[in-house]
This record gives structure tokens, C-alpha cells and sequence, in this order.
């Protein structure tokens, strides 16, 4: 079939395919065909990023014979290579290094491509490829001679533009103050790397194929962070610790009313949280054994408060009407020196957008992650901490808004609460008939009715109730008639069962008593989650009303709480709407996913800051409707609408009227926001 | 001859002209006709830069009379403007608060154009107008509002947008973290900064015209900086002092060896030099009573080992051959703080490009300030310092090289030599019969041979003889036969003049003796003058070869040499090649107003980069005829090369042959470059 001086040669999965002269290199060829194989190092054999694999046989379809002998020896860069980092895995060739001579069928493997997929999304959307902002060149530069006075910088860009084809790039100072010195001891070869195809941002002596990016999610409690390779997409490091701002106030308007107490007090919290993100950088790069100046690129999300901090901007103008942002763009292109960021002094730094006063970057990185924005399912979004942020919308259109649930999901405010640690009761169940509880505790594997329990709880004890044990023991109580669907504890059930105990003029459910404690669910207790799930509800009841719809398709939980609660006694308290309960689903950390496709990946940069300038802001504070909606969604699970999708799982009780609750909801106070 | 409804006006020097309904404000009419009139504030009465004058009288040409009451009277605005600022001068009106009520011929002043001229250049090619990177603009931003959650970043680009039609403005953070506080301060008005019209750079509250930039030319021996005015161009203060790198070394060579033996001492040298400048700027602004933060921008010249350290960039590459930049491109737009200056920290520097190892930002910015490029002319631009820096061409072609004088024409290597000072010889005679001299000091109006003399040097004395009166007295002293053309002192004088004087086996001649001290010029005088001017003429002869021509039409001196020699003296002795003495001038300090130029207008920095990079390059040091050059430039004026022009000016002595100073001449060292 193939001529003797010629050897056609078909790429997978691109299905390229053509026809080169007996002796190219496989690298070369792919690049002739435009097909994706990554390299820094220039086709050197240096780097290892080319590989490729051979397919071996007949492939009738392609019309060509592919054989092991098709291509080249193992030439001695391959085995060069192979003494530096070990042997190539499953036979694969470094293409740079391989020569064809003859027909053959290539693959590319993923980890080979420039632009392989970063983020499994759902099948309906496209994937986002691969695309950081920071890349790596190798370049071998010529030396400097007298009778051609162009300087070491002149001789670099002329060997980027032959080599890579990079023209017009500018420079940061401190690569021309680096540069001499690199060129030398790199005898001649350097590795820049370049910032948005157009900057050079660092450089460095020889070839250096480490590049990384930090992509951190700064929450009020916590901040997570991620260290990525930026080459390859792969998280080489994940850590998290408490915000250490925690100490000028548990939540954001006790941190907002410290700065507006405390003159610079904004400017020692930025200090607080960027000294704990430096810590936590050095925690990264010590795991995954990455230097610090390989930290070329770092992305942030954080509410709109955090966000500021972060970014140096003081916050006070969101402790107050009318909310105004400093800015709704993202923060693009900052110098991590700009932060004192213990990362290259000459890394970038991109915060994404903050959509309104209430709806910050975390939201955005939640959209982003999550891009209700592709496709034609009407998608709800929530992500509850101390405010809920609440995202609805489809393609066509996305509404957004916060409301303020307050911290009683997080079991702050509840008697017996406590945040999610070992001793903190997380599942509850009651038995309708005898009212008798059983539970489950953080840090053991045993139901409370089962043997070895008790034993089992020794070490720790057990201390309270958590965010999700809370929410369950509230549907269990309802479910088996304890409280009535406006919230009453049955003082009349205390003739049936030593669990429903008088507590002042209301009456109480004795979760658990031991010597040490009584974890009980007092009529408090019930009122704050009662409080907390309206202002969830109603937010969202806003946004569908404001679409026009009365049904979402599919309901995702972010963050920490949305992971651990079951979505079955959510929707039973009426957190959420109605919906198929096989479609509510957590998404995880959302927001800090978001960072991470942001770090890698320009285009969704680009993407997030056009979605959310088409996000409508709905304001739960200023619409009137918000109170109505509130009032109705004190009931459980709401004062009028149905819960169809979900009385297919759960027996709901008959409805009994107690007209009090609805006199008591109206009366509630206005929480702070935040 | 005017309808009652419109006006006809005519504004000058424009020429151009249109009709506007009775009561249009004159700016508003000069923006429709496309008139350059400033403006800071918008037309709000506050910045005062739309001054016009109103001609009076009948204007045939223009079909006009024009009367003080075809405009309106003067308004609240202008007479509170005059309140806060003083009287409008010469009748001058705000033409944003003045209407047009009948038919006027308006002139716009230059103070009053954005585009006015900076730097009279020659005749011949254009002049550069005024168009400074960094410009201000005072806006007025709507109040935020809940239900239109824009931030206050939006809503000042959307002010700027419309009322300035800048769009698509990048911002620095340092903006976004000061906008919320400035805009609630000024009460919704606000002046920005913004460079190059796509990067809002700075943000005070309320109105503010003050933007300065800083111009500086970074010498071995002594910095020089002017404060500029951005927005008139008028240079508000001008200092200089010594450079302190000094103290590592009087000149570069010795300056580099430091580095080469001090670890970090470049980083050294790189301190000082940056506190030297803090202290300049501070003197500077304290001088014009200008805020250090209104310093916006700063532009830099310096030899190629000033500018690099200047810039934070090691020159011990500079050190030895092959004599490699780090960069020839510009520095552009470096922050200010990442060289600690302690200017507006947004502010951006500027350095222009150097030119190859020897040939500095100084020389681009001469070649700027004198745009040999511009002209058909041939000119010949040199600057001499330690190296003389030198440049020929016109529009055509443009050649440069560096050639090492030494340190001679500074007075540095003659016995009785010393810096140009109070009690420094500068001018010098010699009776060619009687061998007398008569001589001006520094610090002295009076000849040496007037009455009062000797009282006037009373307080200081005579010290020493500085760069001029070297150049003087050693051509006296040819032109008076005291010398031959090979520079050999006559010996046989002595018999005729006590001046005459035996030293070791050559003779001196005696300028000056009194009572503290003898001031002689020796035989190793002579010859160290030799060796620095026919380096320079060998030099200007190489690129005159390159050229291909044997004559000049113009020569600039640049620098403090060229501002203080006697060109009929320097053209005597050889140093520059025969031309008509009135075509040779100073050219003054060239390389500080190319930096100052390149302050005020972004249009000669593309100019000068595009022009730095077709100088073509010439390396003396590697040139085989550079050395026949030098040889035949120890005689003075020169070996064979006549001066034709300069015989109309001055007797040059019949030619006596001597041999040996050929000889001694070849037998130079090369001595250190820089």
C-alpha cells in the first residue's frame, strides 16, 4: 500500500491523517496536521509531554497496516529520558524522539493534549478544555556577538517567534532582570513562561516543565485551596483551614462592624487572611513537593465581603443599604506581589466577578461550575451558609438573589447546636408510634439503638447536634407528629411519651440525656429552623415567580451542608421546592470548583464575566413579595403549595390549622444580612 | 448679516467655523467644529483650561464682527472660578460657562490647546505636540441604588463612557480599592487618572488638575530630573545632584568591577542610586508645592550601566565583550513601586530604549530631543562624558557608535586639571609673540590682565584648569607655536619665555603660579588630550566612512561639555571634523529633554523605539580602522584632513613634520571603555 518514501500516518481520536516522508518525526507530523499533542520543551526530548501510543494491527476503516516496526528504535533521547524519569508507561513513544517508516495509527492519550477536558460536566453541555493562561516554552537562544548588537531579550523573542511562533510579547521587569543570568547558566537554553500569550512573566535557567496554579474558595468559616498543575489540569494538593478573621467576628456583620469600630480594622483583617493563605500555599507546595516560584497563576472566590478583604477593598459599604460593590468585574491580572502572595513574585492573580452586594464571586465560581447557563433544564442552585445564595435559570435566562437564612443550619442558635465535628448527632430518626429517637453520631459508624454504641461513643461523647441533624430530627418530629405543620410541640403528647417535656410555657423533645448533658429540640429551636428554611424557601419561591414557573427540573446543594443533609427531609422541613427527588442532588464544593475552571481555563473566564452580567439580581430585601412568600413557607413543608414529586417517597401528615404560627411568623424580626 | 437665532463663529488659529443657535456655550461649539480646547472638569466651570480670548472688531476675512456683547456675561460659574483662583488674566473667558449670544471670532490660546507644541524643534520638521500618556478627568457618577445593583465601578465607566467616551478601561487595583471612599468624600464627583486612555491608573474625590510627571536623566556623575506639568507641558522644578554610586567608583568601569567583586553589589548600586532619586523627587515637589501622589509618571534616560541599575538589572555583562543589553527594547509601563519610587504608587515609568552595549538611553533620548531623523541634513551629534557618545545621519540613515575618550576632557588625568568649579581656569590666551597667557576663572568676569583681577579671585583662588580651558589652552598653545601639530611641547622656547619650562625630559608650559601653587601643562597633558580627541574624531571619522561622506552639515554638542567649550577651539585641536563654526552649537542637556520629550508625548516614545531600532551600530572597538583613524587624529588639528572652513576663522601654523608623536600615538593603550 505505502510508497517507500512516503508513510501515511492517521491520528486518534482526531482522525487526522496524511502522508510524510519516511523518516519524520511523529511530533512533526502531528503539528503538520494540526493535530493536539503538547510540548515545552520544543520536540528536545526533554519534557515528555508528547507521548503517544501505537496502535498495533489492520485497521480496514483508516485503510492502513500499523506495526511496531512502522516506527523508528527507541532513538537515545527516548532512553536518555527513560534514565531521567523512568520507563515510559504501556510502550508509549515520546512522538518528538520517533520517527515513522512507515504506515501507522497513533494515538494521542489525553495527557498528551493541550486542550484535553478539565471538568466532567453534565453529558448536554460541552466539556471545558484545557487552557491556562500561564504557559511554558523551552527555547534554546543564540549567543550574544559583537558585530550584531542585539540584545539578550531581542535574541529570546526572536527565538519564541521562530520556535513557537509568539510575537509582539511584552515583559515583566523582573524576567529582563533574570534574563542574563538564566541564558548562562542555562548555557544558552531557557524556560519562560508566558502569561496570556502575550507577557513574558518568568524564566528560567534550562528546561523547567513546572507550572502550578492555586485556585482558593475564601469562605467567612473556611478557606479551601487547591494547587493544580497547570499543564495537565491535575490537582496535586487540596487543604483547608478555619478563616483565621474568625476572630474579629463569628459572622460577616460582626467582621463588618469591627471595621466600622476599628479604623484599619479592614486592612488587619486583609492582612489576617492573606498571612493564613500564605500559610496554607506553603502547606500546598511542602505536599506536593512544588517550589514556590512554580506558582505562576492563582484564582480566587469569596461572598462579596471575603471577596474584598481578599483583594484589599473595604468592605463596609456591604454592611449597609443600597449593598454597593466596589466592583461587579473580576479581578483580572493582578501581580501576586500586589497581595503578598508567597507564590512567583510575578505570578497573576484573577478573582472572579461579584454579581451584586449579596451575590458574590463564590456564586459566580458556583454558576461557573455548575452552568446552568448551557442548557434548556430549568436548574436551581443553592449554596446555604449563613446567607443562601440562590441561582435559577436555564439558558435563556438566570435570576439570582440571597436570603437571609441566618446560622441555624448551621446549628448555630439551636440549644443544643454545635458546628459538624465527632460527638455531634448528624441522623435521627423517630418512631411515630412510641416517639422513641434513634441516632447516628460524627465519628462512629453505629446507630444509637444498635450494639456496641455506647462503647463506641466513649471517647468522645456525645455533644450536640449538627446542621444536618438538626434538619432531620425537625422532619422526623414533624413526620411522626411531634410538632404540627406550623411548628407547635404537642405539649399533649407528654401524657405518651418522657420525651415531649414542658420548657417554660412550651414544651421541649428530649433527643438525648446522659449524665453529662440533655441535648433537647426546644420550641426555640424550631422557630430558628422554621425562620432559616422560610427565608430559604421564599428566596427561591421569589426567583421561580419572578421566571414565571411553579417547577424546577433539577436542584443542586453546594457546599458542606448541601453534602451531608439528606435532600428527602430537606424538602420534607421545605427548604426546597418540590422536585424529583432523583434530581436533587449536592454539587459539592461548587464554588471552588469554579476557581479551579477559571484557573484553568481562559475561555471560562471569559465565559463567567458575560454570564453574570446577565444574571438578574432580585433584592429579598426591598420586594415586597419576599414577606408574603416568607410568611407561607413558615408552615411544613409550606403553607399551600404541594409537594407531589415528594409524597411519592414520604408520608406527609394530614394538615391540622394552627393559626398562631403564621401571627408569630409576620412578627419576626428582620435578621442581619449576611 | 446674523440671523437672530444662530451665531456664526469663527475660532483662531484653527480657522474653522460653524453656525450655532443663540446661547450654545462656546466649548460646546468648539467640540462640534472640532476646535482642541483642554478640559479637565467637562465644561463645570472647575478646572479653568478652556480659556479663550474674544477678538473685537470687524473681521472682513471672516465675515464677522465680533463685540464683547455677542457673548454672554460673565456668569456665577466664572466669577466663583475667579473667586477661588484670581482674575481671569487679559479679559479671558471660561469658554464652558460662556454663550454665545451674536456672531465672534474666538482665539485659543496655546495654554488653552490639549495638543500644544513642547519642544521648539528646528525649522524644518514638525514639532511635537503635547499628548502625555496620563491624563485626568472629573466626572460626576450616579448614586447606587438597591434596585439597580451596578457597583461603583460600573457606574464610573459608564460616567466616563459618556460624558469622556472612554471605553473598555482596564483598572488598577489600587483604584478600585480607593473608589468607594473618594466618590462618597467628593459627593459623587470624582477625578480619575487614566494612562494611555485604557487604564485607569488613579481616583481622588471631588475635582483635582494636578498631574505631574518626572523626566530624569541618569548620569554616571550627576542625576538631573524636572517636574513637568502634564497637562501644559511647563516644567514646574528642575534640580540635579551627584550621583552617590559614586562612592563605589568614580567612573563606570570601576563601578562594574565593584559588582563584579561585591556580591549584590549591584543591588546596592541599584539602592542608591533609587534613594538618590526619592530625594531629587521629594526637593522637586516640595519646590513646586506639588503632592508627591500627583506624580504620575516618570521617564528615564542613562548610559546603558545606569540604566540597568536604575532598572534593578546586574550590568556586569556590560563589563566585558561581547557587550550584551539585557534589553534594547523601552521599559514600558513599570510601576512605580516595583522601583520604590516614592511618586503615586499606580504611576508608570518609562525608560527609552538603549541602543547597543555602549550606546544608552542617553543617546536615544539626544536623538530624540535633536531628530536627526527628521531632516535631509547631515548631523552630527556628540555627547562626551567619560565615553563619547556619537551619532550621524539624517532621515535617510542613522549611524551611532561609542568611542573611549577618557576622562580627559573632564579634567581628570591633567596635572592641574579639576571639575568645572568656582576657581577653575575655563578661558585661555596666549600672546603668540611674547608667550603670555591671559585667562578667565570660574566664579571671575574679568581677564586675568584687567584691573581687579587678583581681588576678584581673592576669596577663592585659582585651583585648577577645568574641560574648556584645557581645550583652550592646548590650542592657544598650538596656535601660538608653542607646540607642534604632533603636540610636542618646544623645549627650544625656553630661551625665549620663562613660561617655558624644563619637567623631567620634556618641558611644560606654565599657566598660572602663585604663592599656593603652580598650574602647568605638561608634556603627559598634551598627550592624554591627544589620546581623548582622537579617539572622538576617530570615532566621528569611522562613522563619516560608514556614511560614506567627508563632511557635515550641522554639529550638536550635547551635555555639559558641549554647553561650555568654544567650538572655534575644539575644531582647532581636532576634536570634531571641520564645519561651518556657525553650524556647530550646543545642543545642551539632549538626553534629558528626549526624556522629558518622551514625558509629554506618547507619540515620540513609538518614534524613538521605532528609530533606535534602524540606528545602525558601529563598534570601535572591533573596527581595524578605528585604529588607523586614532593615529592619524593625534595631530592636530589631524594628520591629513583639512579644515577649510575653520582657516577662514583662524590662522592654523604652517605644517612642521615630527615623527615621533605618530610613533608614541600608536603606542597608546586602549584604555577602559565607559
Amino acid at each position: 500500500m505505502s510508497d517507500a518514501h512516503e508513510a501515511l500516518v492517521v491520528f486518534t481520536p482526531s482522525g487526522r491523517r496524511g502522508r510524510f516522508p519516511v523518516g519524520t518525526p511523529v511530533l512533526e507530523a502531528a503539528r503538520a496536521l494540526g493535530v493536539d499533542i503538547d510540548s515545552v520543551c520544543g520536540g528536545r526530548g526533554l519534557c515528555g509531554r508528547c507521548q503517544v501510543d501505537l496502535c498495533e494491527g489492520r485497521f480496514a476503516k483508516h485503510g492502513v497496516s500499523s506495526w511496531p516496526d512502522h516506527l523508528s528504535a527507541k532513538s537515545d533521547t527516548e532512553q536518555a529520558w527513560e534514565k531521567r524519569r523512568g520507563p515510559l508507561r504501556d510502550g508509549r513513544r515520546l512522538s518528538c524522539s520517533t520517527l515513522l517508516l512507515g504506515d501507522a495509527v497513533i494515538d494521542v492519550p489525553p495527557a498528551s493534549q493541550v486542550h484535553r477536558q478539565i471538568v466532567r460536566k453534565r453529558a448536554e453541555v460541552l466539556d471545558i478544555a484545557l487552557d491556562p493562561i500561564v504557559r511554558l516554552y523551552y527555547v534554546e537562544v543564540q549567543e550574544p556577538d559583537m558585530h550584531v548588537p542585539a540584545s539578550d531579550m531581542r535574541r529570546l523573542k526572536e527565538a519564541l517567534a521562530h520556535e513557537w511562533r509568539l510575537t509582539g510579547l511584552e515583559t515583566d521587569i523582573r524576567v529582563v532582570q533574570q534574563l542574563q543570568q538564566a541564558l548562562r547558566r542555562g548555557g544558552w537554553g531557557v524556560t519562560v513562561a508566558v502569561h496570556d500569550d502575550r507577557r513574558l512573566i518568568a524564566v528560567w535557567p534550562g528546561f523547567q516543565a513546572q507550572a502550578y496554579g492555586l485556585a482558593v474558595d475564601v469562605g467567612s468559616t473556611t478557606i479551601a485551596a487547591h494547587l493544580c498543575h497547570l499543564q495537565t489540569g491535575e490537582v496535586v494538593a487540596s487543604t483547608g483551614r478555619m478563616n483565621p478573621q474568625i476572630r474579629y467576628g463569628e459572622d460577616l456583620m460582626s467582621r463588618v462592624s469591627y471595621i466600622m469600630m476599628h479604623p484599619s480594622g479592614d486592612q488587619a483583617m486583609t492582612r489576617s487572611v492573606r498571612d493564613a493563605l500564605n500559610e496554607l500555599t506553603v502547606e500546598l507546595a511542602t505536599e506536593a513537593d512544588v517550589p514556590l516560584d512554580a506558582i505562576l497563576e492563582a484564582t480566587f472566590v469569596g461572598n462579596p465581603i471575603m471577596q474584598s478583604l481578599v483583594f484589599g477593598i473595604n468592605p463596609v459599604e456591604l454592611g449597609g443599604a443600597p449593598f454597593a460593590l466596589a466592583t461587579d468585574e473580576a479581578i483580572d491580572g493582578l501581580w501576586a506581589t500586589e497581595m503578598d502572595l508567597a507564590i512567583h513574585p510575578n505570578a497573576r492573580v484573577y478573582g472572579l466577578p461579584c454579581i451584586a452586594g449579596h451575590v458574590g464571586a463564590d456564586t459566580a465560581g458556583m454558576i461557573l461550575s455548575e452552568s446552568p447557563y448551557l442548557g434548556e433544564e430549568l436548574m436551581l442552585l443553592v449554596d446555604v451558609g449563613t446567607n443562601a445564595e440562590i441561582v435559577l435559570g436555564n439558558r435563556h435566562r438566570l435570576l439570582a438573589c440571597s436570603s437571609p437564612t441566618g446560622p441555624a443550619f448551621e446549628g448555630a442558635q439551636i440549644s443544643g447546636g454545635q458546628r459538624a465535628a465527632a460527638g455531634a448527632i448528624e441522623r435521627v430518626r423517630i418512631d411515630p408510634l412510641t416517639l422513641e429517637p434513634r441516632f447516628k453520631v460524627i465519628g462512629g459508624e453505629l446507630w444509637s439503638d444498635e450494639p456496641g454504641f455506647d462503647a463506641a461513643m466513649a471517647s468522645h461523647g456525645i455533644t450536640g447536634i449538627c446542621g444536618s441533624g438538626i434538619i432531620e430530627v425537625v422532619a422526623e418530629m414533624y413526620l411522626a407528629g411531634v410538632i404540627t405543620r406550623d411548628g407547635i410541640v404537642q405539649g399533649g403528647l407528654a401524657a405518651r411519651s418522657e420525651r415531649i417535656v414542658a420548657d417554660g410555657r412550651t414544651f421541649a423533645y428530649v433527643l438525648h440525656r446522659d449524665a453529662t448533658r440533655t441535648i433537647a429540640i426546644t420550641q426555640a429551636d424550631i422557630r430558628a429552623i422554621q425562620l432559616a428554611k422560610a427565608a430559604l424557601y421564599a428566596g427561591i419561591r421569589l426567583l421561580m415567580e419572578h421566571f414565571g414557573t411553579d417547577r424546577v427540573d433539577r436542584i443542586r446543594l453546594a457546599g458542606a451542608f448541601g453534602a451531608h443533609i439528606d435532600v428527602k427531609y430537606a424538602m420534607t422541613l421545605g427548604l426546597i421546592p418540590d422536585c424529583d427527588l432523583a434530581h436533587v442532588t449536592s454539587a459539592g464544593n461548587a464554588a471552588g470548583t469554579g476557581a479551579r475552571i477559571a484557573l484553568l481555563s481562559r475561555k471560562a473566564r471569559r465565559e463567567i464575566e458575560e454570564v453574570v452580567r446577565r444574571v438578574e439580581k432580585v433584592e429579598t430585601a426591598t420586594e415586597p413579595r419576599f414577606q408574603e412568600h416568607f410568611v407561607a413557607a413558615m408552615a411544613i413543608p409550606h403553607r399551600h403549595d404541594p409537594f407531589p414529586q415528594l409524597s411519592a417517597h414520604v408520608t406527609l401528615p394530614a394538615v391540622t390549622e394552627d393559626a398562631s404560627a403564621t401571627a408569630r411568623g409576620g412578627r419576626r424580626r428582620r435578621r442581619q444580612r449576611a
